[in-house]
């Protein structure tokens, strides 16, 4: 096969707040070969993505994605890894088009799943694939009463283990104890407590350290972004001073070896891979096969459709001693509506990655155009992109 | 001071080949701000860079640019400093967003410079500017003849050292064994050779090792960039396996940390800064005091016009010891055309920075008009970009 197409629907909801919610917009990309199409999302600003993919080129080391991808041939796995070294190559300089690259390397997979008809785990290598143990991904409530409250509500709804993160945490010292004895108090004693700071220390790594006898105290078993995504330094350091907590990081890393250093050198105890950043299934199927060898446990990071979801379950799903996964719980209506099919979690709050062709999701049509962002490119009078009618 | 307003200008020649070439674009950003202009240049693809700026917020981690800069307050360096953390933040999933930042912080540096009648460097916190040495940086010749003759013309130009880089070498040990040797003896038997991979080798450490034997009996100083600019370990284990040659590399760090790393994982003997990627000034000043710590000389990365250029000799300016530097010789005309004044080696082959106001290099308004290329970007409905008139 051939790549015929690559379309970019940047969606978005009416309105778009400062909150660490990404959910709010949504940047899905469709492959089209030899008459099949597959689909996968970008965990990226959409606007700067899609131009990665269509901008001139500014030299050989400068090229657009578009350059390697486009009439590109798509006939098995070793294509899509072929292609991912040649956009490294070609798009050295162009630092966006790692994320560009995500979204299309996952719609491959798709697409070949779907023209083999098997799932895109098992193009990975995966015989089998493991239940995973879903944790909410909530925002910290506002108050200590409020995380109490969302603590309480996601035991309620099933869940045994629950992720808090990012604002008001890291604010004051006070404040973060009261709500870490929150999270642990509404969760009961016996859930699976996580803390993400959404890297609100910098490189503090005496700020962050201050927050873990209440951790430990409260039995949190990763404590998830103290730092910056490139602190490799402040990572080991911390990593060296916790007891029963483990650090955990790695969403902000746009490539295999980024992830492999924040476990070498940032000594992290759970790996979090997004393979709407990472550069799709591949990278992040490498990564957690490095995090086997490495006594890492390997996680996904997803705060986005049930689309990205699976695309970020294919990479562990065979790993049976891996078992907890990110699954974000309050999601925008964008990125509920956008797929017509969802991994809902069983009868033993388990959920399993799709057992159907690619990535086994299935995107609504009537959201591509429902919440769609008309966006439209012009450069030296040339209309480079518009946004394409589904 | 308000930054009142943040303009890009877009520049482009009318061909544009895949030769590594960095000159054949531009883009050049200007802040306003108290009624004075600053300049400074991305080394970055110019329509995701834009984009970067305008762009829609997606969620509070993933604002644009424009979102932290316009109508910030700009009185000192320490609020540049500010500003840079506020950006990495606010901007932390945007992935562009370093590349963009690095323009405008460098123009930001030039226009407090103006405003106090001091060229950056001294903001940067030196007392004095020594001269540096600098190395013509050219590509490879197609064949060993084309790369003895090119030696031997910018032997004639004056130039003691000179850098070979990217294509053909690599392709075969052969022919980079002919090249090599036609550099030297070119260059003769006393000018200090230099070699560019352009990250050829991927993460093959043995293969880049092949090249050690003829690169030691030619004497060559440094050996850059020879894998993914991400891939620390292989950088390291070559780094262990030379002897007289050093590893170089830096130019694809987009923060401070990136650099630091290849220092400390890469071992690397040179660590090459390009402050239109890196974040600006700051972090490359950052940089070469952590270079000086280690034991590692500091050089800039440039590719492009000499307002880069004098950008990117403001951090190590006043590093007696770092003499050194990158001195493109075969720009484009656009590149050329760019500045109209520029930095050229003195009659002892050396050159200095500027010893004026800010960057001290002024920008032609004829440029930005003669090689424009024009950009108009709409997203639903409303005009978010089109090319400013200068």
């Amino acid at each position: 096969m051939k790549i015929d197409s690559v379309d970019f629907f940047y969606l978005a909801m009416p309105e778009v707040t400062t909150a660490a919610d990404g959910s709010q917009d949504a940047l899905v990309v469709r492959v089209s070969a030899g008459g099949l199409s597959g689909w996968g999302e970008c965990e990226a600003s959409p606007l700067p993505s899609i131009a990665a993919f269509v901008t001139p080129m500014s030299h050989g080391a400068c090229r657009p994605v578009s350059a390697t991808v486009l009439g590109a041939t798509l006939d098995g796995p070793e294509d899509i890894k072929r292609l991912a070294g040649e956009v490294a190559f070609n798009s050295m300089d162009l630092l966006q088009a790692a994320h560009t690259w995500s979204g299309i390397e996952m719609a491959m997979w798709d697409l070949l799943g779907r023209s083999r008809e098997v799932p895109a785990w098992k193009l990975l290598g995966y015989d089998k694939a493991f239940p995973k143990t879903p944790y909410a991904s909530v925002l910290f409530g506002m108050t200590p009463q409020n995380t109490l409250e969302r603590a309480k509500e996601m035991r309620g709804l099933g869940f045994r283990a629950a992720k808090f993160g990012w604002a008001p945490f890291g604010q004051s010292l006070t404040s973060d104890i009261a709500h870490l004895d929150a999270a642990r108090e509404g969760l009961g004693r016996d859930g699976i407590l996580l803390i993400d700071a959404g890297q609100v220390f910098g490189e503090d790594v005496d700020a962050a350290a201050l927050r873990l006898d209440a951790m430990e105290r409260n039995k949190v078993t990763f404590f998830e972004e103290p730092f910056h995504g490139s602190a490799y330094l402040a990572y080991g350091q911390l990593s060296n001073r916790t007891k029963t907590v483990k650090t955990a990081g790695g969403e902000a890393a746009h490539n295999r070896q980024m992830a492999e250093h924040l476990i070498d050198f940032g000594k992290v105890g759970f790996i979090q891979i997004d393979c709407g950043r990472i550069g799709g299934l591949w990278p992040a199927k490498q990564v957690a096969d490095y995090a086997q060898r490495r006594g890492v446990t390997y996680i996904n990071h997803t705060f986005t459709s049930n689309l990205a979801l699976s695309a970020s379950l294919q990479p562990f799903a065979g790993l049976e001693e891996h078992t907890i996964c990110e699954y974000p719980t309050t999601l925008q209506q964008l990125a509920v509506d956008l797929t017509t099919n969802h991994i809902v979690p069983d009868g033993n709050g388990e959920i399993r990655v799709p057992d159907a062709p690619g990535l086994g999701i299935e995107v609504s049509p009537r959201a591509l155009t429902r919440y769609a962002v008309d966006v439209e490119i012009k450069v030296g009078g040339k209309t480079i992109f518009s946004t394409p009618v589904y």
